[in-house]
């Protein structure tokens, strides 16, 4: 009942007034200043604002929320032989996949967190994943014999760090301009947009791929 | 100069105030209500408001364009021989999915717009789409031999009155909940943010399979 304990953090709650509902999980909190009131329900299919988050970042984390719970459905229970899967010479394995989502998100939180260049990244974050960043032959080689907890552990400690550093930040920041990004003038809400969809993308190969393990029966894709 | 030209229809501006700006494309509109001014960039790579949309509605379309253009990149210029290929007995061609994603798209208009059931579509619409949302046997057997246009004209025609549908919204629609949803409580934007991300899905699919055409130099997913 992740709704109700959030409703008794109300540390966390910028709220101007507190509605009743017969929804469970709903409060009321300042949507873009203390004018405003909106509602936060904090249930795992409903986009929108988070409590302890200004309101487009809560918006946007419950989004990267939403998706991280739908990509790992395809690969819950594989054993490390299906996550090292290779279906072809130029595919990536799931496990690879995974970790380059991990990885993905690092690059990111430093780029976007602490301003660094994109390619500058210390080298303790290179050398944990820079490879998987890159995914094809080096990926193909390195990363195997992994069982699932280690990709959905590395996974799940980078995005609690998104999520303190989220926490620290307003809406100001998450709709800030980088007129330099390669992309054009580009938003970190539309850097993080594209982390989370980018889960996605790599999701439908993780389908695709699952299909067609040996002695697979799942899959349409 | 797309933000420029929105910066003229003044008429889609719900201001309380113009902030002069050294980037382009920038003005203030209304964020939740009139007392909350907030910044739209029309630029493409900007998420975020959008003039002529409540605030979070043209969040999500922002997004949404940006899925979009970032799908039809890979597919630029593909033959109907190469939307047609079909790389083993389980796999969709590139054109089948295509059609997947406008047929998805539609569906959710008729249920969300018109709040009918899932499923419950008109004979035109399932007579146009109906195979396409399934995908597998029958997609392969029917959607063959069509040009890129044919594709690229549907999922504009679909995506155009999604845009004039969600003009006539405000952001309570959006967040309003759907308690009987099969995945648990949904709102309409994690509806709509999921039409968004299953361009994403596919597209990883569509990425993968362009790089396993006959002859195909591309492709290391």
């Amino acid at each position: 009942m992740k709704s109700l304990n959030q409703l008794d953090r109300r540390d966390f709650i910028k709220s101007s007034a507190i509605f009743t509902s017969s929804t469970l999980g709903l409060t009321s909190v300042s949507a873009l200043d203390t004018n405003t009131s909106f509602m936060v329900d904090e249930r795992e299919n409903i986009i929108g604002p988070r409590q302890g988050l200004s309101p487009h970042i809560g918006t946007l984390l419950s989004m990267m929320s939403w998706m991280r719970s739908t990509i790992l459905y395809p690969v819950d229970k594989m054993t490390p032989e299906q996550l090292d899967y290779i279906h072809d010479e130029k595919s990536n394995s799931i496990g690879s996949m995974l970790l380059h989502l991990a990885a993905t998100e690092r690059f990111y939180q430093i780029h976007t967190f602490e301003g660094r260049k994109w390619g500058d990244w210390s080298e303790p974050d290179k050398k944990r994943f820079d490879v998987a960043m890159r995914l094809g032959d080096e990926a193909r080689e390195k990363i195997k014999g992994n069982n699932l907890d280690y990709y959905l552990n590395t996974l799940k400690e980078v995005r609690e760090n998104t999520i303190k550093e989220f926490k620290k930040r307003d809406d100001k920041w998450l709709f800030s301009v980088d007129e330099a990004w390669p992309w054009g003038p580009t938003n970190n809400y539309c850097k993080w947009f594209h982390v989370c969809e980018h889960e996605s993308n790599h999701n439908g190969q993780i389908k695709w791929i699952k299909g067609r393990l040996p002695g697979a029966k799942s899959g349409n894709d």
